[in-house]
């Protein structure tokens, strides 16, 4: 069994990572300097390359290829008691019932800029690591740990016993993020875009932050919630 | 000639703006609460609603429909001298050759979100506002006034003629964000994502902070560093 890892970026930091490669397929006729200059980056790490149709990719892929894809063994989720056995201070992000596979690509983008240590997901009800994640993490995912794990109330109780401080993102949170103590071991719980945080999680966490709004529209884009919260913490711990 | 809203939540807040709307075309048989909810504020509205297989929405959008979409008349583009002429304080963002929809869609949603004045948009090289931008906006787009300019390098000579100090966001910009005074009148520049702020535009700003970044991948998602930006003058203003 393999996934598959699409278009240009995420091929490149796929090889790049050292993440192995089964098989990487380029289709025939493309003359683009970065499709040259993975044919040349696979050629140095003797990585098995075959040249094919358009039409096959498109069937393969059913998305925008740029003309090259990659066969990887599936994702390697790593394990959160190692991180935190091994990690100090360290910084994590729950998500709890993600659905968006955009939006889990695009907070490891952000995970990966703001050196968070790992991103929990639930084993169910949630997206897993596939091709679009990839993709919309333009490779984070080969960087950022991502550990899934059965019942995220009950990961919560395990990272508070490792005094991590748990701040779930919430409209009706009692403090505006940028007035919260946000420094320390900490983990941003961030919810999915249409529910937020599940009712059992939302209890577990020691606060609640909100994002303030003063437009009409009632909600931020789920991944764009997380990557302001995740700046707040970041600058806290470098600013 | 007009353009096409798709999607439920797009859709409510499309009637719920007060914007007209031409016609709406409701799928056949969908019997979910938030489709009923549009067709009860569309009858108080005395709009024209009319009833069409899912197999016409399908070749209308082209995209998931939800099984609405909604006629109305081309957007509206503001006038940016009424806006300098009547806004105190103002916050402005400058989009320069932002190219992906879904980037534009978004950063108008945070920008409803934290209540700026105007959104500037070049006229060629940038994309208009279309059915996607007003998808992922979900309905910002009526509220956050959009104004398209000619030169975008002219509007920013004029904006720092109205006092407006101009920060442009560049991974060469010599303070990082949180370090920099962006209180009083504010316009925020963001380029696109490959490319950034053009060379020209970039000159002119009063100055450049940067987004730091600790991780392995070289840039952030475009509508979640304007986002990012934004909430810092957001905070400086409100917090």
């Amino acid at each position: 069994m393999s996934d598959i890892v699409i278009g240009r970026n995420s091929v490149i930091e796929t090889i790049k990572s050292g993440r192995s490669v089964n098989k990487l397929l380029i289709q025939n006729g493309r003359k683009e300097g970065s499709i040259n200059k993975i044919i040349k980056i696979a050629k140095d790490r003797n990585l098995h390359i075959e040249y094919v149709d358009g039409k096959k990719l498109n069937a393969i892929t059913k998305e925008n290829h740029q003309g090259v894809i990659a066969y990887v063994p599936p994702y390697d989720y790593k394990n959160l008691d190692d991180i935190l056995e091994s990690v100090d201070n360290p910084f994590i992000i729950v998500c709890d019932e993600i659905t968006d596979t955009h939006n889990l690509g695009s907070i490891l983008r952000t995970a990966d800029a703001v050196g968070v240590d790992a991103v929990i997901i639930p084993e169910r009800r949630s997206v897993s690591l596939n091709e679009t994640v990839a993709k919309t993490s333009v490779g984070a995912i080969e960087y950022v740990p991502v550990c899934r794990e059965k019942n995220i109330a009950r990961t919560i109780e395990k990272l508070k016993k490792h005094n991590i401080w748990v701040f779930g993102a919430d409209m009706a949170g009692e403090k505006a993020y940028y007035d919260a103590d946000l420094s320390g071991s900490v983990a941003l719980v961030v919810g999915s875009e249409g529910k937020g945080i599940s009712r059992l999680v939302k209890e577990r966490c020691d606060f609640l932050v909100r994002i303030p709004m003063v437009g009409k529209i009632s909600s931020l884009n789920a991944s764009v919630a997380a990557s302001i919260l995740m700046y707040e913490v970041f600058k806290k711990r470098n600013g």
